[in-house]
C-alpha cells in the first residue's frame, strides 16, 4: 500500500499536495496515531481532532522560519509524524524515544517545550515582537484549544496582543470540550457564538460546506483588516469578546474541512495585525471510541486498538481513587468541606465527590491561580476547601499559596497529586518542585504519605490541624495494600520507624519510603544493619527522629523531589542546628531536568530505588 | 473645629449621615491622609481617588457581617480610617504602627492581607460560594483598579463568577491611570466606553450630573437584571467585555459622586447575579500635586504637605536608578537587549531605558505570567530580554520560568529587583523568597550582588553568560559608592574574598555582605579573627571557596531571604557532599512572615545587621 505520509519527510512536502490528498494523508495520520497510542498511551482525543488543522498551517507556512507554536502540546501528534518523527513515532512517551509534547531538543519544528496549558500566547507574542525588532517577516501561528484560553496567563496576552496589534494567527481549537467538562463563561460565550452561527447556516439555504466555507474566506479576503465593521455585519454574533480587546475574530470554522481552513488561514495569515480563527473539531475524530469518551481518550493508557477498551496493568486503585474515596468519607461528616479543581475532575480523583455533593465541587477551568485565591475566600467564608491540583500544574498558584492562603494562616488543603516523577508525560509534567516550594511558606505543612493507608491518615489530617496544609503523594498506583475506611489523626510533626537498625538511618519520605525498606534488605544481606523511618512530614520535622538517626554511623535521605530546597536539605539543616556531624547524605533529584520514561526506569537511573539506596550507602560508608 | 471623621468610630456609623455629611466627612478623610502620609509616606493617589467609594460602601453595608474586599489595597486608607484607626493612623506603616495594607489581624473590616494585585475577585468568588452553601445573606463587595484588572487571575475569577451568577458587587475604579502608564487592550476598551459615554453626556442636554446619575439609578431599578438587555438599549455602549462574561456592567458612574454612587450601588447590592460598577475616579483627588502628578504619588516617601515636594533622605542613588542606567548602557552596544515591565516603569528604573529605545521597552500591565512567557518567546526570537520585576510580584511567575524560561535554556534575565525585606510595605512586599524558588530550577543561575558596583557587574555577566539567570538587588540604597561606567563578566560561580581571617567565615550573599563586613570589624574588637566572603553567586556556589571556609571554626551564612530552601542550605550542603563538619550557621529570614517597619529595624530584630551577625558568631564559638 503506498501511503502518502511515506513521502512526507518535512512538511514542506505537503506543498505539493492538493486538498484531497491531505484529507486522505489526514486519515492515514489518524491510522498512524491510533496503532501508536494503543500500544504507548498518550493524548489520543486532541490529537485526533487536530490533524486537519496542522496540515493546513503546515501546506501553507514554512516551518521552522515561519513558527508553529502549541499551546500544552497534547495535540501534536500529526506535527510530529510530519516533521521528520513518522518512524520515531513508536517510540512515542518510552524512554530514549520521543516526547509526547513538543520538544526543540527532538526538532527545529518545535518552537517551545510546551506542557503546561495557556503559554502558546506569549510565546507567540514574544517571537512577533522579536520580529517586529528583527525587521524579518516570518509567520507566526498559535494553536489553543478552548479549555486553554481559561487560563490567566493566556488571557494576560490576549490583552498585549489587542494591544500590540502584532500579526499573529490564533487558532482557537474549539472542540467543545476539554479534559474534564468545559466550564467558565468564556467556554459558555464561545458556546453561544457557535450555536448563533449554527443557526444561521441552518437557516441558510447554501447546500455545499465547502463552498460556504470558501465564501466566508473570500468575504474575509475582500474585505480584509481595514473593514472589520463590514465583515462583522456578515458574520454577526461573532465573538464580540475578542474584537473588544482588538482582535479580529472569524466566525467558527470547520475545523476537519482542510478547504475551508486553508482558505481562511491564508487570508490570516496576511493580516496586518492579531487574528484568531474560531475552529470547530471534534475531539477524537476519526476514531469512534474517542468521539465517544473523549475524556478517557484525553489521556490514556495503552488500549484495545478495535475495541478502545483499556488495557489496565493493574487492578490496584490509585492514589488518585484512594484520595477521591477518603475525601467523599470525610465530606460526609464534615459539610464544610468543599473541592476545588482547575479544569481535572477525573484526574484529580473528585469525579465522585462532584457527584455525590455537587453543590460542594467547583471546577474553574484550567485557572489554578483562581483555584487557590478562591480557596482562601472560601476558608475565610468558614469552609475547609480542598483544592486537588497536580504538583507541576500547582506551580501556577505559587503566590497565591504565600498571600492569599499562607499570610491569613487559612484552612486551605492542597491535595498535590502527580508529585513526583511522573513518567511518560516527562519534564514538563513532573512533580518535583512542591515539597521544596511548599516548604519554604511560612504557616504551611507538608505531609508526604507512604503508601495509600497514609494518604487516608493524612487527608483526614489536614482537614482538622488548621492553616494551609499540603498532602503530596505520587502519580499511580502504591503497594497495592486495602485503604482503611476512616482516617486517624497523625501527630504533628511525628515520623514512624518501620524498622530498627543502628548502621545507618534511611530517612525516607513519600513513595521513597517502600524503596528504602527493599535497600534495608539489601543491605542486611551485606550485614548493615539499617533503621527506616517513613518520616511522614516534610514540614514540621521530626527533630527527635533525626537525633536518634544521629546516633549511627550515616544518615540517608530519600525523597521523589528536588534536592535543591527539598527534604533533605530540611533534614541536613536539622542537624546542623543541633551540632550533630553524623554525615548526611541526600538521594533526589539532582539539578536538571528530568526526561520522560517509566517512572520505574526513570527512578532507577536516578538512584532511588531500593538498589540504588543500597549503592548510596555503600559508596558512602566505604568513603 | 468639630469633624464628622471624630464621630465615626465603626462603619455603622455612616448610616445616620446623609450625603452632604458624607461629602464633607469625605473632605475630612482626605485632609487626614495627607497630612499623615506627608510624614509617612505610602499610597497617597490610589487612596485618594478612593474616598468617595469607600464611604458610599460603607453607608450601605454592614462591614464586618457584610464584607468589602479590597484589591493590592492601596485604595484603604480612608477605609483604615473610618473603621476604628482613626488614631492609630498617624503610625501608618511604621514599626508596630497599622499596615498600609488592609490586614484581618489589625481589623474585622479588613477581610483578607491584600497586597499583590488581582486577588480581589478570587477572595470574592469564594466568600459568595460560601455564602451559598452557608444559606446566610451578607452582602460582598470587591474593589478593584483598572491597572489591576489586567492580571490573568482576574481574569480567571471573572470567567468563574460569569459562570456561577452568585451576587457580587464588582467595583471596578476605573482611574484612568495605574502605576505606570495604563496599557493593554482592556484598558483601551475601558477607554472606548468611557468616550463614548462622555460623547452621550455632551450630547444630552442634561444639566445636572446629580439627576442624571439618579436617572441611570433609576433605570436599573426599574428593570433589574431580568431586562439586561433594555437596559442595553438605554446605555450601549458599555461594556460588552464583561456583558458577554455574563457579568451585568454599569455605565461609567462619577466616582467621587457620593448620590450616583449610592444610588446605584443600592440596586447593585440587590441584584440576584454578578454585577460590575464601572466606576471613573481621578488618582489623587482632593490634592493638587497628587493629581498633577499620580505616578509620583501611588507611592511616595514623606513630602511638604503644602507643596508636595519630595522630602528626600538621601541623595544616593538606588539601586534601581543604578539598574535602569546600567541597562541602557548595555542596551546602547546591544541591540538585541530589550526590557519587559509588568506596569513598574519607574519602579523597576527601566522608564530611561523606554525613553531611549521605545520600540524595546514592552509593558504587559501587571501580568508577570505573560512577562516572563513574552520573554521566552523573545528569546526564543533571538533577543536578550531582562524582566525588571519585584521578588515579591515574580512569584506569580515561577511556573513560567520553570516550563517557558529554564526548561528550554532561554536566554532571558531576570532582574529582581525589592529583593529582601522591603521595609514599610510589610509581608506582601517582602521579596524574601526568591533565592529558593530560583536556586531549585535546573539551569537557572542566581547573583546576588553585594553592592552598587557588583550589581553593574552581574548584570552586564548576566547578558552574556546564556541561559536564564536571576539577578537579585534590594530595594533602596546601597552604600552610596559610585557605580562604574561599564560592567565587566564575574567568572561564574567565583566569589571574592574582602577580608582574610582564619578564626571564623562569614559567607555574605548580596546585601548582608556590608553587614558581614560591619561583623567583622566588631568581632576584631574582640579577638576573633573573621574571614569576610562575598560569595556573589547563589547558584552555582563557589565550592572551593566554602572548603577553606572550612579551614576555620565556623561558617556563618548571611543572606536577606528566607533560610529553609535559600543560599544558606545550599552552603550546608556543599559542605556535606565535601565531607566537611565544621559548624554552619545559617542567618537569614525564618519561618515566619515579617511585619513592616523600617528595613534597619527588621534587619536588627532578625540579627542580620552588624551586631546580630556578631553575637550569632559568639553564641556559636561558645557553645
Amino acid at each position: 500500500m503506498n501511503r502518502i505520509l511515506d513521502t512526507i519527510s518535512s512538511p514542506s512536502d505537503l506543498k505539493s499536495l492538493n486538498d484531497r490528498e491531505l484529507k486522505a494523508l489526514a486519515g492515514e495520520i489518524r491510522e498512524k496515531i491510533i496503532s501508536t497510542t494503543s500500544k504507548t498511551g498518550g493524548h489520543v482525543a486532541s490529537s485526533l481532532g487536530a490533524v486537519e488543522i496542522i496540515l493546513a498551517v503546515h501546506s501553507l507556512i514554512d516551518s521552522p522560519t515561519d513558527r508553529f507554536v502549541f499551546d500544552v502540546g497534547h495535540q501534536a501528534y500529526a506535527h510530529k509524524i510530519i516533521t521528520g518523527r513518522l518512524d520515531a513515532f513508536d517510540t512515542l512517551r518510552t524512554y530514549g524515544g520521543i516526547s509526547g509534547f513538543p520538544k526543540p531538543a527532538e526538532s527545529p519544528h518545535d518552537v517551545h517545550p510546551s506542557g503546561h496549558a495557556s503559554d502558546s500566547l506569549s510565546i507567540a507574542l514574544g517571537l512577533a515582537k522579536a520580529r517586529e525588532l528583527r525587521n524579518s517577516d516570518e509567520k507566526i501561528v498559535a494553536l489553543i484549544g478552548d479549555a486553554s484560553l481559561s487560563g490567566g496567563m493566556a488571557f494576560e496576552a490576549l490583552n498585549t496582543i489587542g494591544q500590540l496589534q502584532l500579526p499573529i494567527v490564533i487558532i482557537l481549537n474549539d472542540n467543545e470540550m476539554s479534559i474534564s467538562r468545559n466550564v467558565g463563561a468564556l467556554v459558555r460565550h464561545l458556546g453561544a457564538v457557535r450555536s448563533s452561527a449554527r443557526y444561521r447556516q441552518a437557516r441558510d439555504s447554501s447546500q455545499e460546506k465547502l463552498e460556504e466555507s470558501g465564501s466566508i474566506g473570500k468575504a474575509f479576503v475582500a474585505f480584509g483588516r481595514s473593514a472589520k465593521d463590514s465583515i462583522k455585519q456578515f458574520f454577526v454574533p461573532e465573538s464580540m469578546l475578542f474584537e473588544q480587546l482588538g482582535i479580529l475574530c472569524t466566525p467558527p470554522i470547520d475545523g476537519h474541512d482542510i478547504t475551508a481552513l486553508k482558505d481562511i488561514l491564508r487570508t490570516a495569515l496576511d493580516a496586518d495585525g492579531p487574528v484568531l480563527m474560531h475552529v470547530v473539531t471534534k475531539k477524537g475524530a476519526g476514531y469512534a471510541p474517542a468521539e465517544d469518551d473523549p475524556v478517557r481518550f484525553h489521556g490514556v493508557g495503552p488500549f484495545n486498538e478495535s475495541t478502545g477498551a483499556s488495557i489496565k496493568k493493574s487492578a490496584s486503585p490509585t492514589y488518585t481513587d484512594i484520595f477521591g474515596k477518603a475525601l467523599v468519607r470525610e465530606a460526609r461528616v464534615d459539610e464544610h468541606i468543599v473541592a476545588i479543581t482547575a479544569g481535572m475532575r477525573t484526574g484529580t480523583g473528585v469525579e465522585e465527590f462532584g457527584r455525590e455533593f455537587p453543590d460542594r465541587l467547583i471546577d474553574v477551568g484550567i485557572a489554578e491561580e483562581n483555584a487557590v485565591g478562591m480557596a482562601a475566600g472560601l476558608a475565610l467564608g468558614g469552609l475547609k476547601p480542598v483544592v486537588a491540583v497536580y504538583s507541576t500544574f500547582l506551580q501556577r498558584a505559587f503566590d497565591q499559596m504565600v498571600v492569599d492562603c499562607a499570610l491569613s494562616n487559612s484552612n486551605v488543603v492542597f491535595a498535590i497529586d502527580r508529585a513526583g516523577l511522573v513518567g511518560n508525560d516527562g519534564p514538563t509534567h513532573h512533580g518535583v518542585f512542591d515539597m521544596a516550594y511548599c516548604r519554604m511558606i511560612p504557616n504551611m505543612r507538608v505531609l508526604a504519605p507512604s503508601d495509600e493507608e497514609e494518604l487516608v491518615h493524612a487527608l483526614h489530617t489536614a482537614l482538622r490541624i488548621g492553616g494551609p496544609v499540603a498532602v503530596r503523594y505520587p502519580r499511580g498506583c502504591g503497594a497495592g495494600m486495602a485503604a482503611p475506611q476512616s482516617g486517624s489523626m497523625l501527630p504533628e510533626g511525628v515520623s514512624r520507624t518501620l524498622r530498627e537498625g543502628s548502621d545507618v538511618a534511611l530517612l525516607g519520605f513519600g513513595d521513597r519510603v517502600g524503596a528504602a525498606l527493599v535497600a534495608a534488605d539489601l543491605l542486611e544481606q551485606r550485614g548493615i544493619d539499617a533503621r527506616v523511618v517513613d518520616m511522614r512530614w516534610v514540614k514540621p520535622l521530626d527533630a527527635e527522629a533525626i537525633a536518634e538517626a544521629a546516633q549511627t554511623r550515616l544518615i540517608l535521605t530519600i525523597e521523589n523531589g528536588v534536592i535543591a530546597g527539598g527534604a533533605g536539605e530540611a533534614v541536613l539543616m536539622t542537624c546542623a542546628q543541633q551540632g550533630f556531624t553524623t554525615p548526611v547524605v541526600t538521594l533526589g533529584i539532582p539539578d536538571e531536568f528530568v526526561a520522560h520514561g517509566s517512572t520505574d526506569k526513570l527512578l532507577n537511573d536516578l538512584g532511588l530505588d531500593g538498589v540504588g539506596i543500597c549503592s548510596a550507602v555503600i559508596e558512602a560508608l566505604g568513603a
